[in-house]
């Protein structure tokens, strides 16, 4: 089917690639010239005909927003916005809403797969309406990976985001367990080969996982990680994650402390360790280092 | 090659079943007569052709203590002690040592695979001296899983518990990952299908993995686990990974989290909470829960 | 001075009481015809001479909201709100906003001291406009404990209750830090006299404290707290901690085990750990409690 | 009294000193000789008349281990030793045990208190038999604050240092509560004037502790603490009591956070994060930091 793509970086160039050799009539639109097959929304709009689905792969906040925004403006009633990007789902419900008034679809689409996407497919989480999921299917059967599974719709609008934003926050759970597991055998010098050991845990353990592959895979490139600083990023999926559990009174301690962990990871001193030095110097006559 | 194996319970019995199908000479001891090829240890070492080698698979603890202590008496220099239980490494290290002032040699083998390790072979840890590791490969050939991976000699005596502990310690933080997900999707009334959305995530996503595959499983057989406790009991190694992180000074937040959550799911009441209902009942007249 | 009460209940009838013994003309409105002094907020502003300050006591969000809405209709330039509650920063911001555009001053004040403040005082932090708190001094004397702490202009609008919701995070901490060492000391049956451990630390302990004189009072009453549940609500400024947190991508751990704590104490039966005793029966046939 | 005191350092020195102002006659041993009252333990002990009691002042571990087993040669049937280091309870129950097969009586005591404790008494917590502990009766409540507080018998051998460890274990957790409330103040810019929130929170609120007294000072003399670095030293108690709530089965979250904390404090680089940005290269190509 036709789709026009709205961002065509990373992830969005690699999926319209993954269309375009599905077979499908992918209509680019970049800010960059020199990678965008129209010269704005606009003429991407007028280049697609109705009823017109086009996918936003656009960064997350005020990007997506203003995209989403322009858009309600340009398509009409019987077109449907696909928002790809890593939307909180509250943006999803109000995007839903806007859209709405003027007769306009919106779904919303987790999507997960990474630089591996172009060959093996993305796992797609999507939300909204059944008539929208139902005439976008040939596109998601197309970006998804082969096998019965890496779809789901898994409610109204925002659940894919949503999907998604807890699919992340599993992630990083997962990602730190291996991490301290790493440190402790590193640590502790009882293994002597802690590369081989992760490496054995590729067949018949209870761990083995993607993410375990991932780790044999960075650390036969760098067996002591030596050539890496301990500094990680947060996308929001993990932070929203968080703040979506506060709101609900669900305790998360494993995902709150590798987020936390990354948290931490980013400061060149701890603030509130500088307190503890301070107090412990207050009350003990402890050395402080200053 | 003739092994004996002390203890023919759900794991002793699976590996024993599987080294005969491999081809090996198993003579089994085990204190239930109705399973055992033996009377006792003592018939069990002399039914061996020296030198010897003879897997423990006993409860960890005392059992296995006494038992290793028993085959000091009875065997001879030149043969070897495997513990494939889950003994604490320290304990390895004190059996490798009095072991050895006889002339007798000690192997630990960290175990993984469950019920599934009969078929789809066992993840194998060990540690130990290497001319005792590479006169058993032909047992740990048979045992583990077929391909390149699912063993490794770790390091000395200990390094094979060591890592399976560290194994464990991951695999409590990524159980609990997947369980905090679970929760939050399920309070928060945004995804509907929930079921759908791990089943989805069996491929394409970063989170891909043989829990997963369990999780998917076991939703299928009951899709809101409600013919379930939210109980777990925790086999040692959670905590031992716990203490040897104290001990070499790492910190392992999400590991001690996913512990610690199977502590409170033990309790009926948290006796914690009590106090922090007692202060807010006394600052505060906030009402108490009686 | 002349101020208008609005909110006669536990913490705002006590609130007038020590302000009227301060020798004010408290003028005080209720929802309870019993105990206001006015029949309706319009009532109180009519009794009110210019310029006037009305102090608002009523629960956060909704009531607070729909307060200084139509406060805002009734008062008129160089009058003053006071919100008193525990309202979230944000919120004050919005409401600073809003009748700054009336010309009402607006001021947010968090308030610590619960049963005991009628008599001891009420620990304040203020935010907003230096001539705003200027005017209202000789209420926040009358309100604040004796002596020269207990208050605090701690920057713009929103800064009293921000300054109170981490005043709260860091309460939470304390509280679950004294619980914790509670439940050690009752579990592990060394110290035998538990109450007087704590009794004793009263003096001359780095941990000596309000908290530990009110868990003293609380363990005479009920030497081992049987009486009571392990049941603890959160009344939103811990939530709000952690949620300030992430988005400042400050990592606190304690403060939010402290919440994540109070959260698990109101669960029957905690989702999360089904999932783990569903993924430890798929894996390991361990025994499931249904 | 008479006692003996061994280890004249800072806190020994000055619990020497308090003793002699209260009127005992306290005969001290030093290993250096400037300090010294004796030249060696058995002069310390001749100059004692039985039945003797002396006061170990040294460092736990090995030096408290050498000191009580050369005591045990040279004290007799009927003496006393006091533990006052910050031995862990297992050594002191072992030491209790070796001393009784020679009739010598054992007392651990916990001290707190630091350099304060010589003009305003030092808390103690004792634990041992009931005969012994009267008999030192004069000596405790000379160190002790005045007043009916700072002083426990809370069990048997051991009972004494369990209950310092777990009162080291709450002071852990209130201190990163004040650490982590710091930090988020710092980091949010909403309260402007945050060391003045500190000092006003002296009064009234619910957080008033001399642990508040103490930051206080230390924001004082160093409004934003940058004179020091973020680093803390953990002295044993804290390792000790999360040990022992992982082996009584009791969760811990924020005393092990806090601890977890401080082992973080003392790394330049988190081996952990290594894993955590290695693995997010690994899928997301996202740069990581060398």
């Amino acid at each position: 089917m036709q789709i026009g793509m709205v961002g065509l970086g990373k992830m969005g160039g690699n999926m319209a690639e993954r269309l375009r050799r599905g077979g499908h009539d992918v209509v680019g639109y970049d800010r960059d010239p020199a990678v965008s097959d129209v010269a704005s929304l606009k003429e991407l709009v007028e280049r697609l005909e109705a009823p017109r689905a086009v996918w936003v792969m656009v960064p997350a906040g005020a990007p997506t927003q203003a995209t989403v925004e322009e858009l309600g403006q340009l398509l009409s009633a019987g077109d449907i916005v696909i928002d790809g990007g890593n939307s909180h789902y509250v943006d999803d419900q109000k995007h839903g809403t806007e859209l709405a008034t003027r007769g306009i679809g919106f779904v919303d689409c987790g999507v997960s797969g990474g630089v591996w996407g172009l060959e093996n497919g993305y796992a797609l989480m999507v939300g909204g309406a059944d008539s929208d999921i139902q005439r976008l299917m040939p596109i998601f059967q197309t970006l998804k990976p082969q096998g019965e599974d890496g779809f789901v719709h898994a409610g109204q609008i925002g659940a894919g985001h949503f999907a998604k934003m807890v699919h992340n926050g599993i992630e990083y759970g997962m990602m730190q367990a291996f991490a301290e597991g790493w440190e402790l055998l590193e640590a502790a010098d009882v293994v002597t080969d802690v590369a081989g050991a992760f490496k054995s845990w590729r067949h018949g353990t209870v761990i083995r996982s993607w993410l375990l592959d991932l780790m044999v895979r960075a650390l036969e490139e760098d067996p002591d990680l030596s050539e890496l600083r301990g500094y990680a990023q947060d996308s929001g999926e993990g932070r929203w994650t968080v703040q979506a559990a506060v709101d609900h009174a669900v305790p998360l301690p494993v995902i709150t402390a590798a987020l936390y962990a990354r948290f931490a990871s980013r400061q060149d001193d701890s603030p509130a360790m500088k307190v503890v030095a301070a107090l412990r110097n207050q009350f003990g006559g402890h050395a402080v280092t200053a």
